[in-house]
């Protein structure tokens, strides 16, 4: 294998997998992303680059040119590289270009970021399932306002910072009630971590002040983590 | 903390985070799920339990019994703890005690299991998103055949070999093409991994020899695995 496809995880750099943590550690050539924990980054011996400010194309075109020179190239990228990950994109020019490649997945933030808030994205009685998508604007397109709205399952939307306004007005204009648990947790899982919980009808306003990336959850599993968050009966531990 | 919910990830031992390694290395007490690894539960020092044949109750109960004694008790689970993993009602129960625990996420199937197949769950173009679902009989009751049917969003269902008759039934009935590319990935990330790809009018006939686990996936996104498995061009090969 010439070229590793690592996912970095969540945030946490702990979080990283045995073999993901390994692939690093033998580098020649590390490409990592923005987001992924510096700690992480510097566990590799050989060039690192930061992919910052570089296109996709130049990105894979970068791993094809070291993966011709016969270096072990990783491409560390945060969550999993098949989740929101472009990480499909970066294989096929691989393949193309007749370059030998592996898939090492990483823990991806659908279940670490709310689970970092305390917040089960499934949960018996509550939610038997997950719909995890991504804002493409500021209006929320991409996301089937009919389809998701009072839904069984929990949903999750990643990269909707800017969009919150008009996903939950979407939300709620197709059918959602405005009651439903909402969360937005910025930051998940680093040191920096910020959590806002309020009904879907104000989670934007309450959430107007946080950083990105961060993660919307929207279902009854969010009343969870109050649960979780505080003990529920003091009688034991007294 | 005495108690950590642990996700030892989707079958593959080095998939396991390193945070996840460092709590089960260091554990007084392991309870482990029947689909673990045995090389990851050896890695314990003290007692292994398996909870093969138990209920939650006396999962839960155990948890609490050993928590209550200031053991270090690590609760080793397939995948993540928070996707279908029950690790929620682990969690609350141990809240309920009164006892401190942590929660250390893992890779889940989600992405893992069908990038194990060179399937990713999203790509530019293809899909925007997943939903992941449970069968929870060989009816695929608990599935919304009507909201899921046509979606843009790739549809993993977990648990749902008994049931897949019923659920590419269902999901043509409301209107799915039977067309739709299909995967049936049994046992993903281990030695004895094997995936059969067919439409899904035909994944239920196709599928019927495999063994569980077993995830189903269907969309779009399954036709990347072909270009990924064989390359595309030769040219640069030669």
């Amino acid at each position: 294998v010439t070229v590793s496809l690592v996912g970095a995880g969540p945030g946490d750099p702990e979080l990283i997998t045995v073999r993901g943590l390994d692939r690093v550690r033998r580098a020649d050539v590390l490409i990592y992303d923005k987001l992924v924990a510096t700690e992480l980054a510097a566990e590799a011996p050989g060039l690192r680059i930061s992919r910052e400010g570089m296109t996709q194309e130049k990105v894979n075109s970068l791993l094809v040119a070291y993966g011709r020179r016969d270096l072990h190239v990783v491409r560390l990228k945060g969550g999993d590289p098949f989740v929101f990950g472009r990480g499909g994109e970066e294989a096929l020019a691989l393949v193309d270009a007749g370059i030998e490649f592996e898939v090492v997945p990483g823990v991806s933030s659908i279940a670490a970021v709310p689970g970092a808030a305390n917040i089960p994205v499934t949960h018996r009685g509550l939610a038997t399932g997950v719909v995890a998508v991504t804002a493409r604007d500021r209006h929320g397109n991409g996301i089937d306002f009919a389809r998701f709205a009072g839904m069984k399952e929990t949903l999750l939307v990643f990269m909707g910072l800017d969009a919150l306004p008009a996903i939950a007005a979407g939300l709620i204009a197709h059918g959602a009630d405005a009651g439903t648990p909402a969360a937005v947790i910025s930051r998940g899982t680093t040191p920096d971590q910020e959590t806002v919980t309020a009904p879907l009808g104000q989670i934007a306003s309450a959430a107007e002040a946080l950083e990105t990336p961060a993660l919307l959850v929207v279902g009854d599993v969010v009343e969870v983590a109050q649960s979780l968050t505080r003990p529920r009966t003091l009688a034991t531990a007294l």
